[in-house]
């Protein structure tokens, strides 16, 4: 099979569904995630065995544990995708929604329109629930995919392939609309990252070193975040009490997580009140302490952070401390180290609170709350497709709305331009 | 005078005022507008002279009659930029709009805020107004910007940009927030399209082939327009009164404009009632026609029209017309011709209005009513930096809110996530 041949032609097809998709009403693109959700229900069995081919390659390649967890289609798996595609069937459509239509002073009307991108590439490491999770937020978004999953899940991704083709036909969508690359030839991802003229955007979804390679290489625009070095800051003028069950909850509710704080930084006034406390919860969980030279005086159990430190998202049960003299040099260091993902601050000051929530230029920035709630389904997206930390078109966490754009759209009499 | 130590500085030093210029009260960034006027205004003299020596340049250079007439700094032209500083001055200030703050199941309250983009690369050809209009937009929506002109007009730039530095001073804003490039060197727009570390977003604005190139060679994001290669359809249901005026209108009421109509698509029924009365209209305003076979059977003055004409964006008074069988052919004509940039139905059916405004795929729309109010402001957006037929981030006419993107902000009262 020629590679480029092969993805041309998904190319076109997905153009060609794209269409139909976009033009599909609410009702039949909720009756395909319901049917799809209902193949998956009644394949189970079928799923485990190609999923057991996965994983006995997986074990015979040296796959890690962590790889050969985030393969695995367990029961509780395949449950959760079944209740996912639900979800999404009962989130609000957003293609055709009109907003600010108001009359001008001409006489026509003006308003957006908010419509489907078009064909997205989405391009993942080997956990086939992404396969799932990222066709059902396309085709509720009337968009067209082509999802690149990881060639160590090649057989449990045709088998989802199978139940995403039978939802279709099911709701009489065209099958085009969720197309799986076939194929575990690396070369398709270059492909696929390069065909403009099919292709509208493109979602890296899986560890750093993937989401930079295919920025680098991708013609298309990419939806991606890359780093989640969270910060949070603890004011003077903190509670102390939510100070500690928010600084405590942001790093070790769980450590593997992009939304998680990889930096602490504390008030100099406060800090001789917090510190001890959060350095004993953190020690009873685990959390190894690297500070600047005054937290390590405050507490003997730290030891001393270097400059990488303040660059590193540890996604471990490390944290590094520093003090700082107030919101002024918190936010110069979070300007300086923050991957502008999540902030957060802890204070009681209404002033403090406008300044950081207005001064801090990251995705997400938050007031007296957990680093942790940057997620689409605590925003109330229903769903995400990724968290962006890029500043054009989407930003922070990537739900339905975040694969449409908004057109213009004029409603006139008969109205000319004078 | 090494260009990319002097790109990279400014680079450095529009990052800085970026930060400045994105805190900066509304009313410090309105003064500082008018102030740019007001020292417009004062130096009028000046800026004549200045201007002078860029057109008696470009008369040696032998610049052709159209570009000397976009570079010259008239007195109308002169009153029109500081007429411009005034208006987007008395726009509200995007910054800091909060939009759908809501509580949810946790407790947290969600939304977004609006902040500016950063710093924004602007490259146009030699027409110095731009250079006023391009830093006020930027300025009103807290973000810095390099701007970079023709080499042509060198002389009226840098006599501009003495004035918008005179305003941001009276108003004590950092005068790296609008910076000129002061060199002819065209290594200098190589080096802008790719400071990704200092630059957010380029804009260019021109023609075809600059556009082409700077995305071509832009590692930064581009806002951009590259065809104007816009449709009128006439249904059969159309009111015959409204698709002369429309379809005149939007051809001839100016030419060398990127939404005026290319070409005419005709509902088979209705061509032969409306077609000699538009021919009239335009052979009596000298636009020269070529149609279908259809349309010349129908018009003896119509030469016939190749493949080429459907693809061309003629700036100029000639129009294709081509004969469908109704809406279904006319979408499909558009979906493979159109350059997506404005579409315009001319109908009385409800039920072809509505699918026309959905499923056609164009930055703006429209239903009886001209493509010439494609415009920032005919839509009420106040000014325009540009038209955007990309679909990600700003589609259509792009004012302040296209110069900025959306943060979420998270509100809680020492939340954790459970």
């Amino acid at each position: 099979m020629d590679i480029k041949d092969y993805m041309q032609g998904l190319g076109i097809n997905a153009k060609q569904a794209g269409r139909e998709i976009s033009r599909a009403s609410s009702g039949k693109k909720n009756l395909a995630l319901l049917e799809i959700a209902d193949a998956i229900d009644k394949n189970r069995e079928l799923l485990a065995v190609e999923n057991q081919k996965d994983l006995h390659a997986g074990q015979h390649n040296g796959l890690d544990a962590a790889a050969l967890d985030r393969l695995a289609l367990t029961p509780k798996a395949i449950q959760a995708m079944i209740e996912g595609l639900k979800q999404v069937a009962a989130l609000p459509d957003p293609v055709g929604e009109i907003i600010d239509l108001s009359y001008q002073p001409s006489g026509i009307q003006v308003g957006q329109m908010r419509v489907p991108l078009g064909v997205i590439g989405i391009i993942y490491e080997s956990r086939p629930n992404v396969t799932v999770d990222a066709a059902a937020l396309c085709l509720k978004s009337g968009n067209a995919c082509i999802l690149r999953g990881g060639s160590e899940a090649i057989h449990s991704n045709q088998a989802i392939a199978a139940c995403i083709t039978q939802g279709l036909q099911a709701a009489d969508l065209p099958v085009s609309a969720v197309q799986i690359v076939a194929t575990a030839d690396r070369a398709a991802v270059g492909e696929l990252i390069t065909m403009n003229q099919y292709v509208d955007i493109i979602v890296p979804r899986g560890g750093k070193s993937l989401i930079e390679r295919i920025s680098k290489e991708a013609s298309i625009p990419v939806i991606k975040h890359l780093d989640g070095l969270c910060h949070v800051y603890i004011d003077d003028s903190a509670d102390i009490d939510k100070a500690v069950a928010i600084a405590v909850n942001a790093k070790t509710q769980r450590y593997g997580v992009c939304n998680a704080m990889e930096t602490l930084l504390v008030a100099d006034n406060i800090a001789v009140k917090v510190l001890p406390l959060l350095a004993k919860s953190y020690l009873e969980k685990g959390v190894e302490l690297r500070g600047c030279l005054k937290t390590c005086s405050l507490l003997p159990e730290c030891i001393r952070a270097t400059e990488a430190d303040w660059h590193t998202e540890y996604l471990a049960p490390i944290l590094s401390i520093r003090i700082v003299d107030g919101i002024d040099e918190a936010i110069e260091h979070i300007n300086r180290y923050s991957s502008q993902h999540t902030e957060a601050i802890v204070t009681e000051d209404y002033t403090l609170a406008r300044r950081f929530l207005r001064e801090v230029d990251s995705s997400s920035v938050m007031v007296n709350a957990s680093t942790r709630f940057a997620d689409g389904f605590e925003y109330g997206l229903g769903a995400e497709i990724g968290i962006s930390t890029d500043k054009l078109h989407a930003r922070g966490p990537v739900g339905l709305k975040g694969l449409t754009s908004l057109k213009f759209i004029v409603l006139g009499d008969g109205h000319i331009r004078l």
